[in-house]
């Protein structure tokens, strides 16, 4: 039993997840809950994601963190639509986001046209793995800083996660950081989940994460054109 | 309003530090409560102090994380009694220590002769820094990695805390980490707080943080023998 919060606060979570979904149904939206320790270079990602992105795909940003709009600022200077939340002092300095903290973000962000929504949640490897907001898929982010046996030691946001980015690979000759090891940790918790090794600041392995995001935005797309083409077959 | 949990809770769980506290204090320990974020190097750190501690001054520590026994493994090495508190499954996952957990764990550490305690909460920027422990003071790392806006974004653990380790400083050629960038965003949100720099790798800037820990110790022994001084007075 890893859940920390009560069963009656996450099924009615849920239920407000559930209202995220639709929302990003109705839009065709691909929707990332992006999840990291604080440091690990979620925001760095994202600069780098929604540079390559521009022309492509169109994309908006909700950005989680304690205090500050610094994230924000940083992914605003790329011209998509970004919104702020603040867990502090709007939802009692909380160290995650929850369905209601995003329902309050969408309120703010018009999704018509938006082909995918990046969710960067608050900086921390527990709590942020136990909340659904209405995402299509959890991505994480480990650091080469943060060392190997985080898997074992925080398995839930490993577990629950369907792609892991190891970023700041440029300091792999500065560290012990051993990658085999961190690898055969994390398949001991999540064996299917893929791990791209890339350097948001360098953009080394950036590659691979763009072409999974834009194969995983065309496949969710295909997906609810057939729920659709069914949808109609049945109704008529 | 940064504290996410009811008042009632907190004023609940100061009971029980404050049971510990009494503790610590019956067996003049001094005692400190070490936070981060996840990866930041407490625990090397940690192997660091202990090893230079030997035959100085004598240690415990009581070790927290989500799962594991990894770094109760680690500083077992040194020869100092070390006790696992693993809040999953025992205390549902949580992402911090709370008093009624480290009292758990003082069942299992004899304090009688130790001198300083080591209480290394979980890898989380947040929550730790609401839950009192008992601790005469709350020491926290953060990592060059991590960059150097994290004391605006999660002001509360900088807020609160006593002294700031910065680690990882073997790191500095390698990343973009200014130190005078971040101890600027320390100063707004703590102004009185100092900062060490040091790295748990080469061992550079360790003395520094000794001096600090054997001074501290040390006052607060002399406190403790002043206060039974004045009680002895008061009641002749």
């Amino acid at each position: 039993m890893e859940i920390s919060v009560g069963r009656n606060v996450l099924e009615a979570n849920d239920l407000i997840a559930a209202e995220n979904r639709k929302d990003f149904d109705a839009n065709g939206c691909f929707v990332i809950n992006l999840m990291s320790s604080p440091g690990s270079g979620k925001t760095a990602i994202l600069e780098r994601t929604l540079a390559a992105l521009d022309g492509h795909l169109s994309a908006g940003v909700i950005e989680g963190d304690v205090q500050t709009t610094l994230d924000a600022d940083r992914l605003m200077a790329f011209g998509v639509p970004v919104v702020q939340i603040n867990t502090d002092p709007q939802f009692g300095g909380e160290c995650h986001l929850d369905a209601r903290m995003v329902r309050t973000g969408l309120a703010s962000l018009d999704l018509n046209g938006i082909d995918v929504v990046f969710i960067e949640n608050v900086g921390n490897l527990v709590c942020p793995a136990e909340f659904r907001v209405g995402e299509d898929c959890k991505v994480m982010v480990s650091s080469v800083a943060e060392g190997e046996e985080k898997p074992l030691k925080y398995p839930l946001m490993f577990r629950v996660s369907q792609l892991l980015l190891l970023n700041k690979i440029d300091l792999l000759g500065h560290t012990d950081f051993d990658v085999a090891r961190f690898r055969s940790n994390v398949a001991r918790v999540n064996p299917t989940m893929p791990v791209l090794e890339l350097s948001a600041k360098t953009g080394q392995g950036l590659q691979a994460w763009l072409d999974w995001l834009v194969s995983e935005v065309g496949r969710t797309s295909a997906r609810r054109a057939l729920c659709g083409e069914n949808l109609r077959t049945q109704s008529s």
